[in-house]
């Protein structure tokens, strides 16, 4: 039921990255759910994780390493390996473990990844069964597989790349992520995965990565669950013949900047398309707020309100649900006689009533659409925030009933 | 589907307290869906109202007219009469002053109360013209027909009704309430009405009602929206023979006010045992807190996310989804070792981790009953919230994709 998302698009091998899968059969028989990547010497790497308080085990292992100029990349779908205490701890180190002893690499250089069902087990002796076949096929053209081997209920591999010319060097940056409930900012059930082939230094990578995440996965919401797992991670291989980027500044640094937000936006926006029983795909344009908090406080709460997706999910302009929302979104002061609300161009509310202009069959064929746009004035400042999110449809309260039967 | 809520109880006749029904036509003809209450002249009434900044214009009207010692409610279900504008006020007082010429009083004494769909302009001539049958019947024994009278999406009436002595003279409190969806404290979609015979003085009155209201209507929540139009009413009407309470403190006042909150209580649960396609009655009771606001943020937090309350529609005990909940309820500092979860008796999670006792058997055993309780410990201090909900079903989304249509 992915909205507006088709076939992966051509995903550029990035040198010095490559990706290998296999299966461990850890839910279903066949199924390729192990993912080994490989940076090359001399790589860089950033990542942001979930804020969760609960946050998962391998995403603790991960903190600690970032700084131990990681190498490999190991990640499991399948089993989250979160509320599981020390053993989480100790599974996850110990698939690290087999795999540094694989390919001779201090464990200290595996990032350990993991999404799936919480508070289970983590299956070590499957993962571990499974890896020498990861490593035996590495290769840089493998995202498209990849991209399918890290899914969990997504119905749809997703993935972004695109390419810029720099003094006659092509720079590639490629992504895929995964991600389709438990979605809410400050990173959702998701994982991301962008590689470069450009060089820059980590504090620089680590910046560029924060930004682009802040406009894409933390605007994203499907349910409101912040999940466990939550990780992006970044790598710059630096194999491709430029000038390595030290300072946050200059022709090479911005359009690389540009490039990695647009695939960062792009795999952000293919989560929320496939969003578990999606069936269409939200904008959320706040504008006018005093500062950005509150354009995200409106924004979200328009954004996570039962009754507005299920308003969306029937192609139903019941508006009113929209200035409720608006109404409980916590804004000191708010004067609803300045609130405008639009659906695509079509006003729906004027001052803070019913706009006279207004006809409920504008508003049914903006909703009758697969893609629609919410923009909201509040006409108190300057300040403008934008998020991505879904209907709320009968399949996803299918799925979540029926995940782990 | 209501859990758990049967046929009204006996809902004891208030003296000094009448109420009158008719049919406005409203949505459906021929439905009862206009109340008119009258209160016995130094009858003293309290109000609670939604923080909904759009809130509703009879809740406008309302808040003004609280210290006119009001003498007359009137409400309408079918049309919330909010995000109306100028014109909603205009139209809410058209339906008091129709009411004040009927019955001799100053426009002034009349509350007016909607509920129904947000942004449709009031049917005013419609209300207006079956206000004369309403008041010809006013009666004191027509709680349980008011009841009626104000449902909208809920599936039973909800009454509650209790007495008690004092020196020899029988004190009763009885109300009603309405409300199903768009419920979450602050007041929720709901209205409510609770009179009683004793005499109390209005500021005392207010305090009793802030109070009940905080431990009930407050404390529920169906699907974290707060509503444009939710009200709750205290009536004393002084005819019961006992001297008036003016001092917050003395045996009458003390009985009376549990008696008012064991009533508010019982019909803040009965909402939530009748919510929009709720199959479980879910209580959610968060101990140890540093302080009351931690303990509520966990306690929303578990009760809005879309996953457990899936989870708990299936009866699975994908407590996982639980401790996800508790993680992101934005505690600072929260040290997941010391969170232990309870499914009624048994323990699903300690510190931090699954409980070593715990077996799958035992949690699906508890979610399997129609009634729940998810009990946190979160080790950080004395305080405790107790909150409660519902599940999240497929006819919800079908009531909400559907309502209107």
């Amino acid at each position: 039921m992915a909205v507006g998302l088709g076939d992966l698009p051509v995903l550029h091998p990035v040198s010095g990255f490559e990706l290998g899968i296999a299966s461990a059969g850890i839910k279903k028989t066949g199924r390729r759910d192990v993912v080994v990547m490989r940076c090359a010497e001399g790589s860089t790497v950033a990542g942001v994780y979930t804020q969760n308080a609960f946050c998962a085990a391998p995403v603790l292992l991960c903190k600690q390493r970032m700084q131990s100029q990681p190498r490999y990349l190991v990640t499991n779908t399948g089993n989250a390996n979160a509320a599981t205490g020390e053993l989480g701890l100790q599974t996850a180190n110990a698939v690290c473990q087999k795999l540094a002893e694989l390919v001779g690499c201090p464990v200290e250089q595996v990032l350990p990844f993991s999404t799936g069902v919480i508070g289970e087990p983590l299956p070590v002796d499957k993962i571990n069964a499974a890896l020498p076949d990861a490593v035996a096929h590495l290769a840089e053209d493998n995202w498209a597989l990849a991209g399918e081997g890290i899914m969990t209920t997504d119905t749809l591999p997703k993935g972004a790349s695109t390419q810029f010319e720099y003094e006659g060097v092509t720079i590639t940056v490629t992504g895929i992520s995964k991600g389709a409930g438990m979605i809410r900012p400050n990173m959702a059930t998701m994982l991301g995965y962008i590689a470069t082939d450009a060089a820059v230094s980590q504090d620089i990578l680590q910046n560029i990565l924060h930004d682009a995440a802040n406009k894409s996965f933390n605007r994203i919401t499907i349910d409101g669950d912040t999940s466990t797992n939550d990780s992006c991670v970044l790598i710059a291989t630096g194999k491709a013949a430029v000038a390595p980027i030290m300072e946050p500044q200059g022709e090479l640094y911005d359009a690389l900047r540009k490039a990695i937000n647009q695939v960062a936006m792009q795999l952000a926006q293919a989560i929320v398309r496939d969003g578990e029983g999606a069936t269409k795909f939200v904008t959320i344009e706040v504008q006018g707020g005093a500062h950005q908090q509150e354009c995200l406080d409106v924004a979200y709460a328009v954004a996570h309100s039962p009754l507005v997706k299920t308003a969306v999910f029937a192609s139903d302009p019941n508006w009113g649900r929209i200035v409720a929302a608006i109404g409980y979104a916590g804004l000191s002061d708010l004067q609803t006689e300045q609130v405008n609300v639009y659906l695509d161009d079509v006003c729906i509310v004027a001052n803070g009533g019913r706009a006279a202009s207004y006809t409920e069959e504008q508003g049914a064929a903006v909703m009758a659409q697969d893609e629609i746009l919410i923009r909201i004035e509040l006409e108190r400042g300057g300040c403008k925030e934008t998020i991505w999110t879904t209907d709320l449809s009968h399949e996803y309260v299918r799925i979540n009933a029926e995940y782990r039967s």
